[in-house]
């Protein structure tokens, strides 16, 4: 039996709290933003994307983003030399008193967790995974389309879809029947030399990883393409993977009754993300 | 200068704790429902309709809500005889660890927290109110709608939209320039005697205060409709009301440049919903 360990977190570098106030805004309507990352022997993983990411995500919300060095000593605090943990940083807009207009004088509340690597099947590496499709279809919100926000009960009831552990991700659509990431992965298609993902400007999650691929292709061979991306029109990809920070990025073998063979995209995407 | 009183509050009946746990869902995800409602000399206003949401909108999200007799109770110990006071109950799915697959053995977490009635000005009341009329578009999901659940980012944003105290409430529109609510209140229209209030099954929230409306409109000489209402035929309309549970119902006078006298609906409501 694996042991459960329990994360570790900071609230406002406090290694003592106990937790956030029931009034904190982040709670009480997702008022707020997150990012998660790898952290090895101490040092985050690609830390200047994700705080870019969480600067801009911030930004969008009016919240005041803390300064990277702030977030960089709590992340020192809390992570020991361990090969490698993961690191989840939310940002609220902090405590308000009850109504939906933000008090002037609000103080961002900052929350930095450690918890242990997934551990992932080494299956999903070696022959690839297969894709629950979801039913959920994802709202169109230009407004919060992109931002890494706390207003995620969509991810949360779509992952409610199945229970199956060989189903590595579950595939979400919109409601026109465009594909636009997974519960907690972007996505890419392969056609030809051409590897496209979905464009998200009126829903989803642009994740880190998913930029970083964007700017890998190219010296891979590949012509990188943000489009809309019907369900059709990748199912008849001729590869498809699935990216995240942690896992980076897999072959997709399954979908909806579409199988492919195990092609290179994937392991050459990981060897590339891991330089 | 008025004093600001600190809500008070009890997180799973426990008056000594400190907040809720970084790891909770509410806060990851928001992934809890909420209820406000007015408390009179320590008892729940309308208690039975606001109790069948919360159980109701849980149910939606696979959240087992607590017995009545637990929250009563909760509100027994923290309400005094005050004769008049706020109530705000919220319901998450409880602590987790990482990932958006609830855990097996999660125990809700339950929040119920005591506020001062705010301080709405008489005018409202004498004269009607102006709205703002947002230009966030609410977002659609079936799977979603009527429940008021912790993903609230949009009325946070529409909030965000004014400053103009002179402004009382902001009208918020789906896409195609239908109307749906206000950030924290629903909407009726009256023309002639029918009195229309935005069909909500593919976005808003719907509230105690309109459902006890629409079952009061009859005894009042009114047809009540629940139809969509595209914001040209709104505009149109002999008379415009907002409602929730804290102020009932207040006349409209303008919005968006268009005005209307002061009527009669919204007094009539007032008076049948206080009965």
């Amino acid at each position: 039996m694996p042991t459960i360990q329990i994360p570790s977190f900071l609230v406002n570098g406090n290694a003592e709290a106990l937790g956030i106030s029931a009034l904190d805004r982040g709670l009480a309507y997702g008022d707020g933003v997150f990012r998660t990352f790898p952290v090895r022997h101490s040092q985050p993983v690609n830390w200047d994307l994700h705080y870019a990411r969480l600067a801009a995500d911030s930004a969008v919300l009016g919240i005041a983003c803390p300064p990277a060095a702030q977030l960089l000593n709590d992340i020192q605090q809390l992570f020991d030399n361990a090969a490698s943990a993961v690191c989840k940083i939310i940002l609220t807009r902090g405590v308000g008193l009850r109504g939906y207009r933000p008090p002037d004088d609000v103080l961002v509340t900052r929350i930095v967790i450690r918890s242990v690597m997934p551990d992932y099947p080494p299956e999903n590496v070696q022959h690839g995974v297969r894709l629950h499709l979801c039913q959920l279809r994802l709202s169109e919100q230009p407004a919060l389309a992109g931002i890494k926000h706390l207003n995620r009960l969509e991810n949360v009831l779509a992952r409610m879809e199945w229970q199956d552990a060989a189903l590595a991700e579950g595939l979400l659509l919109d409601a026109h029947d465009t594909a636009i990431e997974c519960t907690s992965s972007n996505l890419f298609a392969r056609f030809g030399d051409v590897v496209c993902t979905p464009d998200l400007s009126r829903c989803g999650v642009a994740g880190v990883t998913r930029s970083r691929i964007l700017s890998r292709l190219p010296e891979l061979g590949y012509q990188a393409e943000v489009a809309p991306l019907p369900l059709q029109r990748l199912l008849q990809a001729d590869e498809v993977i699935i990216c995240n920070s942690l896992y980076l990025a897999w072959q997709v073998v399954e979908v909806a009754g579409t199988h492919w063979q195990a092609q290179p995209l994937a392991a050459q995407l990981r060897l590339s993300l891991q330089e």
